[in-house]
């Protein structure tokens, strides 16, 4: 059972504009491939074909909380902690962390929260229980992590 | 003094991502195009060197709820309705309404709140008074728009 | 039949980098937009599942040329030129002007080659012959357009 | 005496688009990212302030040949190789190659060529000679790997 995650990834030119910092919505990406690498070491993908029928994840509520600016090069790390555990649905805290201050230092904190869903003939997104294999490898952080 | 702004754009290509829908993260792009152009309907830009010192806009918080999906070519009306003004910052309330469905529909809602600042000799941003020219022209949002 | 096609953008501040200018990636973007246009005013769309087998249209090659930068708020046309109608394939050539300028002046030009595909059983891309409706409302822009 | 870098990335949710692959113009984005890790391997940095006169790298020239596409978590490695270089610019040529793939195979195929600048009291960009302590560490690559 995994409740964690930890990306690390250094700001790139084309993620800056012209304040000089990492513009505000590309936190979001950033909490997106922290998601990603979490699906992954659990042995899944956030994008597969191997369930019967096909789910996907759609967002359906997404907030950041910015108290530091980051800056091209630095290197930030992504902790994603599961925050909430539902039949249909997870949500996820992300604390930003700028690994070239010393000390390290908080600069940002999202929360996403994304439902799985089937889609009908029509093509309609429905909610789905979250298939059991994947379910039963997740749990929520412990909540000491979440404060 | 004004409280709102509406602005329409046609979603691109290159805002879907493999799900077929737009990016969530786009959505937060899209907030700000309508904040560039409520600013512009006042005669201000939300960059500008004509204030002394010059200010910027950082967004310390950041939001949205997700409730339909926008898809290619979409035509998408982001209405920008000023939800709380203060002596240092401002918070804004965001419907999203797809205009080409029937009848149009809110397919999203976000939040935003931005902080005025101004920069010490060592680049560093510290809070400041909204230019009274600016904040002139502002106010709240009547309470029955912001339900 | 239509060989070009104009369209008008005002620079987005999450369109600039932290030099202050407009991304060069993002002059890829603007293409296609203009592009989405140009189908658009024949009656089609590039996204579409009313051909039988459905078709779409990856891009094979892009190029651009930069000859003054962009900064926030300009206002940017992009004019759009059918250089080359082959069976399968596209080719544009896009002159970026900028509006807000005495006089507008050209500051970037790009060209990009697209193919006209369908999709196998496997889901492998396999180039296909634009189809007639289309086809048939597309010629090559004048020489003399094209210098 | 450097000619050469390479930089891994795996292909993230948010640069896919609606027909299931990275967008086109994300190509140059990751062009960019090798470059920026050429130069760190280089002790350098493409934004510094070291300089006297302060420099810039606008770019003069793109261009890129799309072979095959990338999906969603597909291993892409970009493969940078000085092809030019001149007192006041640099042309890389770029080599993508799927590493997912049995075998490794190019993908794509890109171009850049970047000018170095200053900036003059009015703010407008001169190009510039290369400053000695980093052109002393760049050469061309060995032509049978420019083919």
């Amino acid at each position: 059972m995994a409740y964690e995650s930890k990306a690390v990834r250094r700001v790139e030119f084309s993620e800056t504009d012209m304040a000089g910092i990492v513009h505000y919505s590309n936190f979001f990406r950033y909490m997106e491939s922290a998601e990603q690498a979490f699906f992954r070491s659990l042995g899944f993908s956030v994008v597969t074909d191997k369930t019967d029928p096909p789910i996907g994840w759609p967002r359906v509520r997404a907030e950041c909380d910015y108290l530091q600016p980051l800056h091209f090069e630095d290197e930030v790390e992504i902790h994603l902690l599961v925050s909430e555990k539902r039949a249909k649905s997870l949500s996820y805290l992300f604390r930003f962390r700028k690994l070239n201050s010393s000390p390290p230092r908080e600069i940002a904190r999202g929360k996403l929260t994304i439902v799985c869903v089937t889609h009908d003939a029509d093509g309609n997104m429905k909610a789905a229980p979250i298939p059991k294999a994947l379910a039963d490898k997740i749990q929520v952080a412990p909540a000491e992590l979440l404060i």
